[in-house]
């Protein structure tokens, strides 16, 4: 048998992959599973970007040009436009096969295998799965479920700063934590970023979704780090068009986009069906995103009521994004989140949660935590949590 | 400023690219520039894949499984099944974004950094950029054009595997070369894997496109080579859809589809829509192949004949794929390309090519010759030939 490299063999398998076959043996035995476990939204794509892709007019499907075609940049750049940073033109987006590959070019121009990136946890998941690919070391700042994920003071980062730092990667507002950051607590980070010359990876995928008339600030606001911040963007949330595979990747700083451009070039070109999608729904957006926004407030406080009710569970309520953590009366989540698929069921439905081990890079820490996504409508929303709490009690029981 | 990594600064930048700016300029000077320097071909993609995707009925773009629909890979499975391969399945079918994802998963997935994978050069430029992403060396085995770029000899290969070699990647039929692959020559290669148990990563994305009657011979029918053989396949050119970004990694190994599995579900999803426009066309695309395949054997033909009838130019005729290598009569076909976009023009047209020094593990052992595109039309390729045989008179008295 052939050598797999050491890089795959320390890819963690994310704890809820490891539960893909139970849902699908669930549901094989006829039960259905709400799924609270993924960021797949139930929100409609916009109308207009649907239309756009059933009015093409094409006959060659042709390769876009390897940084994104000009229309979608035109796009992106009057839409930051209107975020107030006017001083970005089409050169600044880096168009990705989705945030992930947004993601990857800026690990891979970065870092070399054994050099160290700094991110705040728990954390989106596969963080650890981008930089595996690359060899490159997570040093995690932990912060906790009590203080509702507030950021843990910046001085935790400078400690963790050595000579193989390359970047501080930040998820504003946050996946799994719904924690939105302050202008203080990004302007420090900016701070530390500059005096240690290090770059501030800022994934900001959910900035349209923050809640009760907050504004999200993005790492692109404090100029004085042209040359150390790259923003990490995708249409997947914006839009509900994960499928699309649509993301970019702005940066001011020249030498990173030109050093970015040459593993762009190499996968030669980004899809073109989804920069089109991208672009229709760019020119039509406002009253989509406030509709969604209403909605999933909505959803958020329904979710964040019904989880509270629930004894012993515990759960803040997330400023963004459209994720919450829960802290669950059980010892090991990961467990009951299997149970609840191989064991349990109610008037043969059952629920998936993501256990949060993944989302830390000691995943002992999330052991009696899941992360709940409220994409789904209200009616599922308290049927799932329905279920959750029938089944904690029957998990307690069976104990 | 912030660190680069050593493997963006060891990235080559591909010696078409950096023609770029020069192509751009002479359009922007209303010079006409036909481009024979890329593998985007003029021809029409299927039918029924552009109106499976004008009549896409979804409400939600949703992420794609990891490793592909099903719907997409049973497509795949039966198109396999055609080729003789009964004894694939669906789970044996890794769809990516392009078969530049399918390279990128192959490489990570066998290779460490300091790894080597061995490749037949001339080779496809971008091998440079996958291996170089993961710090890989590429240890090259040199063909020639006066062998119409037959395959070196085995033993050639043998020599060359040291205990980093993880792999041999070769590209049947090849890009740039239009090389075929004879299976006594696979048969060889295949011993070698077994012998030393690397992997033959056969990059089979021009199947489709072979000439004068001839069979091309897959690499997936050496079945003793089930735990040592992945194949790279792709949509792109098979299509005509490069910019629907739909590829796969196929292998009878289970070992390196669960490790492959990792950096696919680290990206989430592969493209949706490009999988529903090539569900579509492998549903009805018989008759559009051998059109496309008759389609191109006259261009291939045509412009065999007029590159040789030009005074000093060596061009064997390929049997497959879309390309040809000629020798020029120019010492340094980066500086004549580039002169062809910066200082000629007949009739307000130029021609754009692409040096072969980016294809040779040693760019100087590709300085006299070039690689020319047959994807433009018979009436285009007569006038980029005339244009190419005018600048070479011109360009050699200029000398």
């Amino acid at each position: 048998m052939p050598n797999i490299s050491q890089r795959a063999q320390k890819m963690p398998a994310s704890p809820v992959r490891k539960l893909v076959p139970y849902a699908l043996l669930a549901k094989q035995n006829g039960v259905k599973v709400y799924h609270l476990n993924i960021g797949q939204p139930d929100i409609a794509t916009p109308e207009t970007a649907l239309n756009a892709i059933k009015n093409i007019d094409l006959k060659v499907m042709e390769y876009a040009l390897s940084e994104g075609n000009l229309e979608y940049r035109t796009a992106l750049k009057d839409y930051y436009h209107t975020l107030g940073f006017k001083d970005l033109d089409t050169s600044h987006f880096m168009v990705t096969n989705g945030g992930s590959e947004a993601l990857n070019f800026a690990i891979s121009t970065l870092c070399d295998d054994g050099d160290e990136v700094i991110i705040p946890e728990p954390y989106y998941a596969n963080y650890n799965g981008f930089t595996s690919t690359f060899n490159v070391n997570v040093v995690a700042v932990p912060s906790t479920i009590d203080t509702g994920f507030a950021l843990p003071p910046i001085e935790d980062f400078e400690k963790k700063i050595t000579d193989k730092t390359r970047a501080i990667i930040i998820c504003n507002p946050g996946n799994p934590s719904g924690y939105l950051y302050t202008r203080e607590e990004l302007q420090k980070l900016a701070e530390i970023a500059l005096r240690h010359d290090i770059v501030v990876i800022s994934d900001e995928v959910y900035r349209e979704y923050v809640y009760d008339g907050q504004q999200p600030v993005s790492m692109l606001e404090f100029r004085e780090l042209a040359e150390n911040c790259i923003i990490i963007d995708s249409e997947s949330k914006r839009y509900s068009m994960c499928g699309a595979r649509i993301g970019c990747m702005i940066t001011r700083s020249k030498k990173i986009r030109d050093a970015a451009m040459l593993f762009a070039q190499a996968r030669l070109s980004p899809v073109l069906l989804g920069q089109i999608a991208a672009t229709a729904a760019h020119h039509n957006d406002t009253a989509y995103i406030l509709q969604v926004r209403e909605e999933y407030t909505k959803r958020r406080n329904l979710l964040v009521e019904l989880l509270n009710g629930i004894p012993g569970v515990i759960c803040p309520k997330p400023k963004g994004a459209f994720y919450c953590v829960a802290e669950l009366p059980v010892d090991d989540t990961d467990d009951f989140a299997q149970w609840l698929l191989e064991s349990y069921s109610n008037n043969n439905e059952t629920v998936m949660v993501a256990p949060m081990s993944g989302f830390y890079s000691d995943p002992k820490l999330g052991k009696k935590q899941v992360r709940v996504a409220y994409v789904l409508k209200e009616e599922d929303l308290r049927r799932s949590v329905e279920l959750l709490s029938d089944a904690l009690q029957k998990y307690t029981r069976h104990d």
